[in-house]
């Protein structure tokens, strides 16, 4: 069949049994509850979970439409393949067992690989994904995270996350693709791809979720689900590109910001989840409330005077399923306002009919098992080895004084800090557990950094440090064992967190890393700084003083290796910041800031700026050219350029186009990315790359809120190198 | 003559003059210069400072009208009223040989009084007369403000900042009234009314200038002249209302915005300019723009591709006149533009009349000499008195344990710190200079706190300190010293500044500051810190550990001797604090935050809320009644409540009423300031306080972007009390 045919086909299977449905099936549809609302006591723990009782009741009687996994509730871990095969088989049996025999999805926070499954493979989250330009390795990981979401028994990945990472303090910024809006966008999509493949129905393939739609990446002051300020204007050029990308990619579901942005909870707003959503980005799956966020709509935010009206509010202001999650009591009061006409069936219909659809898109209709056998679906050597590229290529070498790095494997090295010995500082949150800091449940045979030293080298390793990241480490001793080794590898950053338990008041590093680090500088060893954490934290005194600097971010389950592999130079990092590293704690401005913030006294000034990373052999880029220094609105600009490998070694090389609007009606970034390629050459080797910038690429929101192309000169950058050409009036 | 035939009279006159005018002459009119334009090369500096040529090219050729006074030039500083009167005589004289006799009107930055005449009455800066929550004071100012400033020969005020302070990092915070809406309503209100009396033609009263417009602020990244991101709704919530409370207040002049707001630059905002400011506010009067921000659209923003197109988008977004200031370059191009039409005649003649009008309101066309006399006008003992009173007023006593303060007289005392012995650091900037930080030009008869505390203890006082602010502090001296006497204060702070130079990239206090700091509590003394400066820096770990904090801000020239008061107990300190004193470098929250930013893991925790003031006495509120429970719309509530002083001396107390929207389809702050009174009383004495609730309290934001009054349930809180009303249905 065709895509046409088949849309058609699905169409008609979707009005057919949404024909055949009672109401208290179809606001059972819209119901989704948390796994403990069906489970044994000790849940994921027993050794039987499922409270057979309990399913039945929340799928036989409440009509449930969706399962989704507890991220908070004590016990709450990864669990064995097989019992995740047997748990969500016998929700599948259960449902299978209703009138209408309609698949329950289960949804999974599988941000960077199958999270809750033991011995998944676990990717680099997003922010290091992004670090590595590459595409091709987001669009594996989207293959690798479906077939092992697939391979246990599950449906529906809560990823990727679309929010654009332009606030540092934010503790999810590492699930974004960073500060750059065509950089996030084009991971993204590719992800996706990666997951969904060309048919969602496909055994291997699954669906994604682009979260969280609108604005909840840009808290004003920092903390997680708190209020945005986000102008109309600017929601257009920063926040929604990322989503459009994401539902032109084919994204069947979108999950709501759990905050407000201009004082209007994410879940409450008509204007984004309908008039943009759909009317203007042409979405047409279905919109997945945040975790409890229909109810905070009365309880937190006081918009709705009493629960009922939170949910009336909520689903008629565009909401399609409420991650309710620990009773019915959004099925209750649904219910009773479809009754009262309050919620009408209309609205009612087009939201079951788009999560009708969604099932059947992704095949859950003909599902009776899983859909995937383990073998060659789950953890294998290929899938390890993708894994294991992304994490080298995911390492930012910022800082390299008088080639430092690579060390040679025979030097002696004194390693402390409390980032060097620990698997979770690699992963942060969404590993293992919600707030993925459960060290003792990692797996036993993938190294922490100092372990893949050890592995590396003929030289001494020494560690002086804990075995958990809050213990304390011997200052003195470090200081001992500095003066007894030829380089000191101190490894800082953060300890990992994940949304509102991860809120910090400051950006500065922890006070006792700081001194950890200044008394191991007094002794004038040469230092090389690791860092692993999710967001940047000021590191300026540490890293001017230190010889090398290496940013790990979160490089996932293969970091470790990978860190290793770049710090002797088994591989050549080849990783770029996706974001502006800040230098101070209040100096946070992104690449692609408007010419008022760097005139006279202000200016761009990060301690390393967005795309900048180095590498062991050196590259040169040269021969910009355009093939038109003149075009005609709605035309396209052809950009070609040379980039060499002069230096010593085999390596590889992002190029980053910008573009700038030299003048237009409403003030532009002084450059924004519009394109990049990574490749990878030999010593003396070059390569020319053609890139295509299009009148999209040209455009901004104009001063009547819509994307416009203003004729004038735009300027064109790459490397060193710039070139112009103008856009005609017409 | 009523208000009304008094309006229609200088109605027909700026008509009548309008008729007789050249497009020179008015396009003259909407053209400002800075005096170094008009002046010979040492500037005011020198005997005398107009270059008579320059002055004839600027009035008689090109019709200029209106001079301001450079801040920037070398050699601008504050000079004598005797040469003031002078200077502008001049000006004026020189006006009177133009062939239409049009003054020329001069305006000046004497925002905490005569900024620029040597020994003018200057004031507490905004944020400390905000301090003192007394509407009287901030009127009394207003007065003294506008009789020096006419003393002086000068006619117009930039003057009071109606920006809301809600980003304490702006190096603008301390020329707003804080982060409250109501608060810096009221303040600026009273000062507008004190400074143009019922007749801005009054000898003594003379016109105001309300600035920023809109949304200078609150720049996302916290420095001077940056972006900000500011959503419709947030604007009409927080930054528009002191503006409309200016205009009503009768401000007949507004100065825009030299930064941009969700992409558009103030000077072009057309929006906000000419939709807002004119259609929905009402204003009359002019609009100036601010220092050299129209060839800014240009140069900077590179909104325009030309100077020319700069012009024209500024004057068609609502510019009336330009602060050009350098050269008549604004001058030929508008003039252009408007013979070639593209400008038209009826804009060009829109912002004459509305200059010319306020030429005639503040009766301008009537002076042949400077307005008033010296004596009797100028640096009055009243006029010094009133300062005193409010420099009182403006401390806020923020700690006191085990009641560490006041102190005995017969204390031996260590004053430490860059802030004890400067009077700049109390006044800040556009004090005898822009940046306020020529120590060497103050006054020598004004104590800074180190010569107030000597004159008034029987004790021993010595200092360990430098001369200016950058001298560095003998550490071991004070540490020395500290162990031979009984209190140590230490006075720590900012250095004076204004605008972009003031920019910082963190909110910690100076590190050699803390050093002291923490030098001087190793050996256990009692500590009374005292702070001065424009921002509240980071002084967490200090006043956890000091026994008295008292924060003075920019207390102005008579700061020491209050502070002095205040130390010692012969004032009983009344101040209380209006914004959130962060209590850590990136946990910035206003006290009216949203439901969201409190919730769960979330809190408001600054060092001190908003409102936070302690006296050497105790108050008690009690008895809060509302005369109604239920209300219908468009009705006021009446709210009575007791204060009573239940302790041992005299004090003032400010009661505060808040008011919060129980439930409403915007997010609502948890509390919002909507009232205050002062009140003086005895040990034991009560007194009622009758406030009154109107609708526009009641109001806020709605969907529409249109002010409303929801039905529902409202919290009145004073005090510990809280009381409830409804407001019905139709």
């Amino acid at each position: 069949m065709s895509a046409q045919e088949t849309s058609e086909a699905i169409e008609n299977k979707v009005q057919a049994l949404l024909g055949q449905m009672t109401l208290e099936e179809k606001v059972g549809q819209m119901t989704q509850i948390d796994f403990s609302v069906v489970s044994v006591v000790n849940g994921q723990d027993a050794e039987n979970p499922i409270d057979q009782a309990k399913l039945e009741d929340a799928i036989l009687h409440h009509h449930v439409g969706s399962i989704l996994n507890t991220p908070t509730t004590p016990n709450n871990k990864a669990q064995s393949i097989e019992k995740w095969r047997k748990m969500t088989q016998t929700i599948r049996e259960t449902a299978a067992r209703s009138r209408l025999k309609i698949p329950v999805i289960y949804g999974i926070d599988a941000i960077h690989g199958a999270t809750y499954t033991q011995n998944a493979v676990l990717f680099p989250q997003a922010i290091s994904m992004a670090a590595t330009f590459n595409t091709e390795l987001s669009f594996k990981e989207g293959e690798i995270a479906a077939r092992e979401v697939k391979a246990s028994g599950l449906d529906w990945n809560f990823s990727p996350v679309m929010d654009i990472g332009r606030q540092p303090l934010w503790p999810r910024l590492w699930e974004t693709y960073g500060e750059d809006v065509h950089l996030s966008s084009a991971m993204g999509t590719a992800y996706i791809k990666g997951h969904q493949g060309d048919n969602m129905a496909d055994a291997d393939k699954a669906p994604t979720c682009l979260k969280h739609y609108v604005g909840y990446s840009y808290p004003l002051n920092g903390k997680d689900r708190t209020q945005a300020w986000i102008g109309e204007r600017a929601l257009r050029e920063w926040f929604l590109p990322g989503f459009q990308a994401g539902v032109l990619a084919g994204a069947p579901t979108v999950m709501i910001n759990s905050a407000e942005v201009d004082g209007i909870p994410g879940h409450a707003n008509y204007h984004y989840l309908t008039e943009i959503l759909r009317g203007e980005m042409g979405f047409n799956g279905f919109t997945v409330s945040d975790w409890e966020d229909i109810i905070r709509l009365h309880t937190r935010d006081k918009l709705a005077a009493t629960p009922r009206e939170a949910v009336k509010m909520a689903v008629m202001a565009g909401v399609d399923m409420s991650m309710v999650p620990f009773d019915f009591s959004f099925y209750e009061l649904l219910l009773d306002l479809a009754k009262t006409g309050e919620v009408p069936m209309s609205r009612i219909d087009e939201a079951v009919s788009r999560i009708l659809r969604v099932k059947y898109q992704t095949g859950l209709f003909e599902r009776s098992e899983p859909a995937l056998a383990v073998e060659g679906n789950f953890a294998t050597e290929e899938a390890v080895e993708v894994n294991k590229q992304a994490a080298r290529e995911a390492i930012v070498l910022a800082k390299n004084d008088n080639e430092m790095l690579p060390l040679r494997k025979d030097v002696s090295i004194l390693v402390t800090g409390p980032t060097a010995n620990l698997l979770s500082v690699m992963n942060g949150g969404w590993t293992i557990t919600w707030q993925g800091d459960a060290e003792e449940l990692y797996p036993k045979d993938r190294p922490t950094l100092l372990q893949a030293l050890r592995a590396k080298t003929s030289g001494k390793v020494t560690f002086v440090g804990g075995q958990r990241f809050s213990d304390e480490i011997n200052i003195e001793q470090a200081v001992t064992e500095a003066r007894n080794h030829d380089v000191v590898i101190l490894a800082l950053g953060e300890k990992p967190y994940c949304e509102t338990p991860g809120n910090i008041d400051s950006l500065t590093l922890d006070p006792v890393q700081m001194q950890l680090a200044r008394a191991i500088f007094e002794i004038g060893k040469p230092v090389v700084l690791v860092t692993f954490g999710g967001r940047p934290r000021i590191i300026t005194e540490i890293a001017d003083k230190a010889r090398a600097v290496v940013l790990g971010f979160l490089p996932g389950m293969e970091g470790g290796e990978a860190m290793a592999d770049i710090l002797f130079g088994d591989v050549n990092p080849s990783g770029k910041l996706p974001l502006s590293y800040p230098r101070a704690v209040n100096d946070i401005l992104p690449y692609d800031h408007k010419p008022i913030e760097a005139y006279e006294g202000n200016q761009y000034r990060p301690l390393y700026p967005f795309g900048h990373g180095l590498s062991y052999t050196s590259f040169e880029t040269s021969g910009l050219k355009l093939d038109k220094s003149q075009i005609k609105l709605g035309d396209n600009v052809e950009v070609s350029v040379r980039v060499k490998n002069t230096g010593q070694l085999s390596g590889k090389e992002t190029v980053l186009l910008y573009l700038h609007d030299a003048a237009a009606s409403v003030s532009r970034p002084v450059k924004q990315l519009k394109g990049f390629k990574k490749v990878e050459l030999k010593p003396g080797e070059q390569q020319s790359l053609e890139f295509t910038l299009t009148p999209e690429d040209m455009s901004f929101i104009g001063l009547d809120m819509k994307r416009v192309v203003e004729p004038g000169e735009f300027q064109v950058m790459v490397g060193g190198e710039m070139a112009s050409f103008t856009v005609l009036k017409d």
